[in-house]
């Protein structure tokens, strides 16, 4: 008779649901990555499809870390949109086209483990303050750089929801309020309409439009859609004047975002995290310090640190794992 | 023999330090006030003639109230700059021209009180939580409005300071990156640029300078330094077009700033005070909430009050007082 190794029931998984991938990790009680796997979302297919895309997923993480369904407690997903964790519903998520849909009920029917939701953004700040660069500071804001630009708020050595529990949503902070670019929430001269991976895009885009050259064009096969981060990057790093000058601008305007940050709440960092700074960061980082220290006002902000998250892509899935541990202490 | 009433060492005076004016007050352990008086604070003559101003403003407080020295436990001032309270020093103080000056330890010397410094905007704001609109809300951010614009964040019921001690810089939030007015900071584009009354007055200067009609020259007696939030008001009242197109200008940035401030914070309420607000508080609300509303994004977030602090010119005396309770408490 062979003998199977038992799992004590402490292992948790951690699932960033994002528009385009869905990542799932399995997670040991010391916060050590066991395994991961990953899938594209194709959204396009609705949410009982992506429920059962996220379910083979994290079925496929527990086979490579070869632990048995039983040992998992509870599985927390990180959603990019706004959530209502206490009835485990999604209530709204444009990249995802969701609508008041109950995730958490459909995907523990599914799976069997308890589910816990969390809003993507608020989850990365609990992952930066639990096992990044915010782990011995107690005030800091974190700034996710991407598709949009997200925000976190860690006071007191807590994020900081707020009554409303939406606190962070420094995209659509106004830092061009007059004749800014069109924003996707209708107003104008969002941070987000001016910094964001999206906006960058744009500009390349115009630009190219406008008969601008630029190694993009072939970098992507003549496909706008295709842009992202990594194609910037590799722009970028040969040289492309058109994208090198948008990164630039965008990182000025991401400076002076963190600036605003820094007068307002005076924190100890400033902490940057998402796609474009996980593609870029090295070569943005200097360059939103310059533009922040240039706006920053108040004498003692002057030693609030700029900083990297240093967990890269794993933000998304250390945090929805931090708030499926939370599920397990009650 | 005549018996003189005892009285038990339980009273406070709060002092409203200004750049243009003293105010200073006697509070009962209710925070009644049961005297004031008001006393020009002359900056011109320097730092010990200014202490001597502020002691005397005291004294007169104390013998309207008819009580004796004796009876007060502390002196508590509000002062327009940075404070190093631990020490009780200014460290800076633009308004009243003042670097690195021992305030607590010169105005103790001479009234033989125990002083407690406060910045202002921060007192304000302890005002505004313990008497005013925020009493009985937990998470608020305070805006004054005035010669500049500062903010004091309310959350989880206390003021927060933050780890540097300087949180609430909100007048130094850049709102018009692009081209905006130049603010004493240094920067462009700062709310203060453009929303306090400060900018009010050198727009309707400037249009008066390029032969714009207002009442304002006669107000002022052809002295544009004398043009305060009265004068303001007064014209804004009788209609003068110059004074109310540049006070909803600045409405509308104020609500700019207000919904920035909402969507970082999600707070229950954003509260308005300072010397404008005192003026012209109900012209200027209905603008500044609808320009806000127009600029919040998060749908939780609908639910926040945009309110008066209902304090008027109090908020400096109260919160001068507050902190002096605080150093009773020790």
């Amino acid at each position: 008779m062979v003998r199977r190794k038992t799992f004590p029931r402490n292992l948790v998984v951690g699932v960033d649901l994002g528009g385009t991938k869905i990542l799932s990790a399995v997670f040991d009680p010391q916060m050590r990555i066991l395994a991961r796997e990953k899938k594209s979302t194709k959204a396009q297919v609705g949410p009982e499809g992506v429920v059962s895309r996220i379910a083979e997923c994290v079925q496929e993480s527990l086979a490579v870390a070869a632990v048995p369904h039983s040992a998992i407690k509870a599985v927390g997903i990180g959603v990019p949109g706004l959530v209502d964790a206490a009835k485990g519903m999604v209530r709204i998520a444009p990249n995802l086209g969701w609508h008041n849909f109950p995730l958490a009920k459909k995907l523990t029917h599914k799976l069997a483990i308890p589910v816990t939701l969390v809003n993507d953004v608020q989850g990365g700040t609990m992952a930066v303050n639990m096992a990044g660069a915010g782990r011995k500071r107690n005030d800091f804001v974190c700034m996710f750089i991407g598709t949009g630009i997200g925000g976190g708020l860690v006071i007191n050595g807590q994020l900081y929801r707020a009554p409303g529990g939406m606190a962070g949503e420094i995209g659509h902070m106004v830092v061009v309020a007059s004749g800014g670019p069109k924003c996707g929430c209708g107003n104008r001269g969002c941070l987000e309409a001016v910094a964001s991976r999206t906006a960058i895009v744009r500009r390349v885009v115009a630009e190219m439009e406008s008969g601008g050259k630029s190694v993009v064009r072939d970098l992507c096969d003549g496909d706008a859609k295709r842009i992202r981060s990594r194609i910037l990057a590799q722009a970028y790093r040969e040289g492309d004047d058109l994208v090198r000058e948008a990164v630039h601008e965008a990182c000025h305007y991401i400076g002076l975002g963190a600036a605003n940050l820094i007068n307002i709440l005076n924190p100890e960092a400033v902490i940057l995290g998402g796609g474009l700074i996980e593609a870029l960061g090295p070569r943005m980082l200097p360059r939103i310090e310059k533009a922040a220290r240039a706006h920053v006002i108040s004498p003692t902000a002057d030693r609030v640190r700029i900083l990297d998250s240093g967990l890269g892509d794993d933000a998304g899935i250390i945090g929805a794992a931090i708030a499926a541990g939370c599920v397990g202490k009650k």
